[in-house]
């Protein structure tokens, strides 16, 4: 059973509807929920276990905490929001070694100092020979902006990314391929280009840094539609489509010159480095949609136009690139 | 190295001090963080590990699902906060029965229902073989309360309980003895008194239902400190004492009158039974002081007198029954 079939199952068991209006402004579905406090905060958790979502051979303890700090922030900034806070909850093998959660703990902090969001609590528990589960919850706060969700995608619309796409998927399929980055930190000077783009894709993929002052900007400057792509452009844009009940349209030729070309060309070739584009997972880039016209111009917080929204046609809602519906899906964290 | 010596060493790492006055009302430290959202929003989050915090032959899904959410519930509950909401986050090996994930969602509406609280938002991870770790997240609004600390308690105050003491502690110990309640749900009429407090009290171990109303009620009512029982009264109590440098000294009448005699002393004796008392982990009542003359009266959310603070003694910060030490500590999930 997929994660999308189970969380088909279980979502309407909560029976949010019966609790509409008691405080749920954004309900479950989304990237994050937001619940009101007098003024709303949004609320979102993600969790990253060992040896699914890393390994400790090509990550350090604080390679996660930067990743699932990363991943909780994006998705708070999806929704136009400004990170307030985060809960992280460990639950650890007792023999788990201090260093690696020493380590964790200052990678947590790092990425919480770099999205100034405190950790303002959390949990410990023990867990059987072996486990590491690291669960962060993320508060953000928009600011009297409103949330933006899924479903607002209009014909007519432009769609944009903000950050790359492909990165951490190229640096994890680098590792797949044997090519392990052993630099200390970024590439050194006498490095190949190649060598270079390596080591850049896998320190991505390990300790991402998503373009998190993105997503309030696109709010502030009228984002129709906005999401987190965790699971890859093809099947978090598609979540759009479904969503607003649109085609998104994208531009093969701008796709592949702004974000093939570069590194991940480079490193993996242009076959394997465009199924990266198309369908790498964890990128924590934003996927947006915005009227003609007002795309936002912010050099601290860039937007890049790669397609537009136009009527579903007799297929129904769906992401096209170049015409056509890419053969490549994307990432499915619990089948996976 | 105990939970408090690791997060002794890992709070000050966040170094929320740097982020004192960005929204910290409260910063890690007591039963829930407080984050500003405009008005505030409490948060907080607790985990249940498969193996660790319950055993699938005694609890089932359900169980495990009312007892996460009442769990965090009771932390909000002892800010003096109503919970708001809930975000769950799963994690699991692949292979676990479908019938049980779907029994612990059912558990975990029913708890949220019961606390008017609604579920939000959550996430779902694979897990290696045998592995299910239930993480939640609650927020809780004060509705203009001040929130209730740990470090509040003064000379002259009264120490009181809301909810019972022991039960489920005691409740664990019977089934550690080999006695397993097989009744279908509550006891029925045709049971021995014994069978009934076997029954009743291994039904709140499996499943509390702490009284969260009471917390609130105490905060309107003038609380000076409050803190959840999930460590037992001893360690629990000794941590209000510590956080508010006074002695909570504690009746050892009231408590074997109001919290021994009755299911615990039938069904375990007084001795073994008096040590669930004072040391029972995961009770989840709330324990408070208060003004002299302002305990809350309040049928759905009573309160019970148990003790005074005085002021410190040459010993420094304690709990005394009886006047003495207890020697029985508390539990420590870390270690455990």
């Amino acid at each position: 059973m997929s994660e999308s079939d189970l969380l088909s199952r279980i979502i309407p068991m909560f029976g949010v509807s019966a609790f509409a209006g008691q405080g749920v402004v954004v309900p479950p579905g989304d990237d994050a929920a937001v619940v009101t406090a007098r003024d709303s905060v949004v609320v979102t958790t993600d969790s990253m276990v060992r040896g699914r979502d890393w390994r400790d051979d090509w990550s350090t303890g604080h390679d996660v905490g930067i990743k699932v700090v990363a991943q909780n922030v994006s998705d708070v900034a999806a929704m136009g929001a400004v990170p307030t806070g985060l809960l992280v909850s460990v639950a650890a093998d007792p023999e788990t070694s201090l260093d690696w959660v020493i380590d964790l703990t200052r990678g947590i902090a790092f990425g919480a100092e770099d999205a100034r969001c405190p950790v303002v609590g959390g949990d410990l528990s023990s867990a059987p020979a072996g486990v590491v589960i690291v669960a962060v919850t993320a508060f953000g706060d928009l600011e009297g902006r409103s949330p933006v969700l899924r479903s607002g995608a209009r014909p007519g619309d432009v769609v944009a990314v903000a950050g790359d796409l492909g990165w951490s998927g190229a640096g994890l399929r680098l590792y797949e391929l044997g090519l392990v980055d052993t630099t200390p930190s970024r590439p050194a000077r006498d490095h190949t280009d190649r060598e270079k783009a390596v080591s850049v894709l896998q320190w991505y993929h390990r300790s991402p840094r998503p373009p998190w002052e993105s997503g309030p900007v696109a709010a502030d400057g009228g984002a129709t539609s906005m999401i987190d792509i965790s699971d890859g452009l093809v099947r978090d844009g598609g979540r759009i489509a479904t969503a607003s009940g649109v085609e998104l349209a994208l531009d093969e030729q701008a796709l592949r010159e702004h974000f093939l070309a570069g590194p991940i060309e480079l490193a993996l070739g242009a076959e394997d480095g465009w199924r990266q584009v198309l369908a790498g997972g964890e990128e924590h880039s934003l996927l947006a949609t915005f009227p003609e016209g007002s795309v936002p111009v912010d050099e601290r917080a860039p937007w890049t136009v790669i397609g537009r929204v136009v009527e579903a046609g007799p297929e129904g809602p769906r992401l096209t690139v170049g015409g056509a519906v890419p053969s490549v899906t994307g990432w499915d964290h619990f089948a996976g």
